[in-house]
């Protein structure tokens, strides 16, 4: 049986989604707990590799195994074995065909900037406290609509094919002392995100005099800006047909 | 000179709000620090004592100084001297007769409740996952509403000479996996709003027989039900007629 699971997890204590050696992953985390629950060898397969230190509210996975009896005991469960910074929800059966990766037809993220130091949101954002035009990166942020090749915002070590991506929203709004860039695409490059708000603070402050709309034309890595810091990421979802 | 601020700060690693021995405080910390940077004994005065491990968003507090020359500088010392649990902001002069604590006219505190295991807000929320009818705690809510004696609702130990509150807003809504509550008064009594939570969540699960009129109305506390965990609770807003 295959069953697919949201996961929401603080991406602080770990070297990322991604199963690697000589760190403590969140694929790692959720792979031992379904294995001590289930009792047998238990693969989870994510919808997409978040970075060390971001986030995820509702990131999609899915694992074989037995039938589940209970899903509801199921998951309280993993939630007990699991680290207080990782809990899984909205468990279901799904399809033999489903897959948490290629069945995703869009994800969103969203990106925290505070614009003063914030203890209530340490590790959840990105402060920034030079001075920034905001307003004029709503238009740059509006300029990433639509399909595009994203080669300027890929950083290197990403082994994809292409760059091309399509993005269906894009916002930057003030929420009380912080900025919250929001995105929404079928696919994302390799710390495009990242390079993304990066590139629109290094614009808004006047550090890097060339739009968006010019950076993405010319596809170079080096024309755009600084790579922001993981900890104002959080997947917000990854939206499925077949699932809710 | 006497100086206004904003305090905001994570209450996770404190005592509360006012100095006492055997604990670090947040009022201990801000003295501290003001005393280092302004280079004299500087007592802070706040506009209400929050408990331990309780959050604020946006604390008002005053203190009496030399001149300061450029506050912007003054905030940014300020900031650094301080621990990462507490930032200072919106500082500015006031008339020898505001006080942080007479002059506020009302206080606004939100309390978080999740609905499940919230690996992103842990520390910021307290976990309900019995089966609650939030629906009829609408109503609920909506009966604080008004000047009543709260007295049903105020822990020992206060030492207020009356618990007569005037509350001019209260909601419980939905956001994604959370309840949020938020309410609104001219004053708080001991514990109010944590009592008030725990014994709206009680009424809730079907533990407690009685309403939150009724509650109210008979003025004793062995009525109420259980005081919820202070770490869903923050002090969200002072307001004064004075500043901002």
């Amino acid at each position: 049986m295959r069953y697919f699971c949201r996961v929401s997890y603080d991406g602080t204590p770990f070297c990322g989604w991604q199963r690697q050696a000589g760190g403590r992953s969140v694929q790692q985390c959720l792979e031992e707990a379904a294995t001590t629950i289930l009792r047998h060898e238990t693969a989870v397969t994510g919808a997409g590799r978040t970075d060390a230190g971001v986030h995820a509210r509702a990131q999609g996975a899915h694992f074989n195994c037995e039938p589940i009896r209970d899903i509801g005991r199921f998951t309280v469960s993993m939630n007990a074995v699991l680290p207080p910074e990782i809990a899984v929800y909205g468990v279901t059966e799904v399809h033999d065909s489903f897959h948490a990766r290629f069945s995703a037809i869009r994800r969103s993220y969203r990106y925290t900037i505070c614009l003063r130091k914030s203890p209530l949101l340490a590790g959840r954002s990105w402060q920034v406290t030079y001075r920034v035009d905001w307003n004029r990166l709503a238009d740059e942020t509006a300029a990433l609509l639509g399909e595009h090749d994203f080669t300027a915002f890929c950083s290197s070590g990403s082994g994809s094919r292409t760059a091309i991506c399509t993005v269906t929203a894009a916002s930057i709004v003030r929420e009380n002392d912080c900025m919250v860039f929001s995105i929404e695409a079928n696919r994302f490059v390799y710390k495009m995100v990242r390079s993304i708000i990066g590139t629109l603070v290094d614009i808004g402050r006047g550090e890097l005099h060339l739009s968006c709309a010019d950076i993405i034309e010319r596809k170079d890595r080096s024309l755009a800006g600084t790579t922001a810091p993981p900890d104002g990421l959080v997947l917000d979802n990854v939206i499925y047909p077949e699932v809710e």
